[in-house]
């Protein structure tokens, strides 16, 4: 019992250590975001990866057919298991094998609400307060907000530029200490835009098995690859290594909002047992995604014709070409190509700019005078970088990349 | 880096502690539960608090056209904010003010993953590891295993059900210490199916105060008491002490599965101001509910007949009622008649069932013998007791009620 001179005393309601430990650098920029952009300007916002700004392709209307159904049926409404139901669970099974050389079962299925809780669920799962896991830089910044919150130290591997964003394997394996307890590995790769090759997946392999690290392979932009790039899921190439997948309908099915995503478990000698009784534990305490869009998922995985993804993909392909072909005319700034993913990193030559400190005035200004928002690539350990959004239609785009040369050229300053 | 020798050791792969120590008694019973049901008798599931078994009190067209709707318009497949639009927080903060001594604004809402995430996020904002929340018991278990992955303590204090389930103020009290960092209030009740009156509930607002402690009030059975019945929200009755008022459409609206919930935060006085910037740290981790239900919900609070809670809330009471009446001329057990919510509580005289040792294997006994799935009310802290949902169609409830009357004929012994 609290002594009595606690009676009386005041008020005083702090946040907890997992709030305080809690940060997005991303969503806390977007909503935070105080500069207020030129009022002669519309805002164009080449900023969060929400590829619903795609108002050009429409959604097909299997999907939309396939949830009203559901809502129609009145059978959706109630609880589902915590992990997702069977039905839901096996469609996307079905929809991941590959009748070659990967089989999910349902069970290796656990349902989330989105992308960010199947990653929530892979950290919580395997690591400990204190322990640590590994992450690219750049890299997105959920991986640390998540490990944050609980205490998990995060350690990084550098993704190298002049290489296509490979991972720099040695620094890599310089980073496992005896408290390592998975790798993160993130293809394609946001922000980068970057494609592993199949011998890069192998190489990294390879370097898990080495040390017994399972990987958290986050496949959310998973098929989202320019024509002439080749996509291989991580579980595709191993028969040893635990991988555990985390996709969602995010990004391809291009529904952000609907808060579906999972994890697929691949792990072909049974290593983790353990593991799957601790994801059905971790489920129990918020009980999984929505059930109409459970129930509605099966068709949508079934039915979603080829031809919508692939106009997509053509449209983000052309999006890339014309904003790389723009902005490498331009000096001071050194755009990167993407092979997929929805993003496209631009170098900034802070010399060449000696009126803007750093990425983060780069973007603010660029707001503030052309109504132009982009993310500063510090927000995903990578300063002097811009991020670009490359979902908008081409003639936004186009009038972005207008906006940023008036800006480049306007703050430029030859190398003294 | 890991020594040589860690190569080529074998693959240990352990769960975490987080994940060890989370534990839902309810779903783990229902999901693991082994039993065979007499094959002879359909199976009556008197076990989860899931309204949609309602199947004979239809869902307003209101509810199915608006969601249908926000889904024809193409608009709200999008990201929202994190915490939630301000159109549905707007709806939300609408709904649950009261002209004349209840206010909210749009900010003091969080729009949540279910009224289970709502009572997460007020946790974890709330308590650091080691401190510890004061929990009814019987109660809830989800508060234990929201707490528990955190190392968050519970401690409990008593319902009296001589007192009507009424709170034991005195052993609250001497609960806390100076690492307790809330108190939960849960009232409705689930398991008991008691409504606080006015008197208590500014008890317990008073104990409160004194001790200078938020209460997080769990209202998911908010305004569900049967006829000649008053509810109030705790924030009604306070101008000082902080409540963390957790809801959502899950009970009241019958839709559980759209896991949509909210925490509205009543704070006159301001003493929340770090923990509402830890609210929204918090939800950036897993990005808010459904934004479909988002989209709906201001459509469905705002125009959900009156008619259609009052013909639920008549159901449930004629079914509690039958449920009462039919038990309460049985020897051996003791049903405690509810004012709200969808769960009986019937006390069990074991002295009276030497075949059974606990309220545990009276369940299973029950179900193997007459397929009548109740809960053991263990789970809820509450030996020798079990729950049972009332929400099922009349005729089926009646059914249970016969059956459950055979099977304590059976195995009742007059007390020797
Ligand atoms: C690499 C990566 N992983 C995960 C996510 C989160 O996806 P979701 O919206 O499905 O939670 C994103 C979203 O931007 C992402 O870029
Ligand atoms: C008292 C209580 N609180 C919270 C919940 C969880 O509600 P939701 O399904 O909205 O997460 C329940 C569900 O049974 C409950 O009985």
């Amino acid at each position: 019992r609290v002594e009595n001179d606690n009676l009386n005393s005041e008020w005083n309601i702090d946040s907890s250590e997992f709030a305080k430990s809690t940060c997005n650098p991303v969503r806390k920029l977007i909503e935070q975001m105080k500069i207020e952009p030129n009022p002669e300007l519309q805002m164009i916002a080449l900023s969060i990866g929400d590829p619903t700004v795609f108002s050009d392709i429409a959604k097909p209307d299997s999907v939309i057919k396939a949830i009203q159904k559901c809502i129609d049926d009145k059978k959706f409404d109630g609880y589902t298991p915590s992990y997702g139901t069977e039905a839901a669970r096996q469609a996307v099974a079905r929809y991941y094998s590959r009748p070659d050389n990967l089989i999910y079962k349902f069970n290796d299925i656990i349902l989330t609400n989105g992308c960010s809780q199947a990653i929530d669920l892979c950290i919580t799962v395997l690591a400990n307060r204190g322990d640590n896991i590994i992450i690219p830089k750049p890299g997105f910044s959920i991986y640390k907000t998540l490990a944050g919150t609980l205490g998990i130290n995060v350690k990084y591997y550098s993704l190298l530029e002049e290489n296509n964003w490979e991972i720099d394997l040695e620094e890599l394996e310089s980073q496992i200490d005896d408290r390592t307890k998975a790798i993160i590995v993130n293809n394609p790769s946001n922000p980068c835009g970057s494609v592993y090759s199949r011998m890069h997946l192998l190489d990294i392999i390879n370097l898990a098995e080495r040390y017994r690290l399972p990987i958290i392979a986050d496949e959310v932009y998973g098929d989202m690859v320019f024509p002439g790039n080749e996509f291989y899921y991580m579980s595709e190439l191993t028969r040893n290594v635990p991988i555990l997948s985390c996709n969602a309908l995010s990004k391809r099915f291009i529904l952000p909002g609907w808060r579906f995503g999972w994890v697929a478990i691949h792990d072909p000698k049974n290593y983790l047992a353990r593991v799957r009784a601790g994801f059905n534990d971790l489920t129990t305490r918020i009980l999984g995604p929505n059930s109409l869009v459970q129930a509605s998922v099966v068709e949508i995985l079934d039915n979603t014709p080829q031809s919508y993804f692939d106009s997509i993909m053509e449209t983000l392909a052309t999006n890339a070409e014309i904003v790389y072909e723009k902005l490498q005319t331009l000096p001071g700034i050194v755009p990167r190509k993407p092979s997929g993913a929805m993003y496209l990193m631009v170098g900034l030559d802070m010399k060449c700019f000696p009126d803007i400190p750093t990425d983060v005035e780069f973007v603010q200004m660029l707001i503030k005078e052309k109504s132009v928002f982009c993310l500063p690539a510090k927000i995903f350990e990578c300063p002097n970088y811009i991020r670009i959004v490359i979902t908008m239609k081409k003639e936004k785009i186009i009038e972005a990349c207008n906006r940023i040369e008036e800006f480049v050229l306007a703050h430029y300053k030859p190398n003294s």
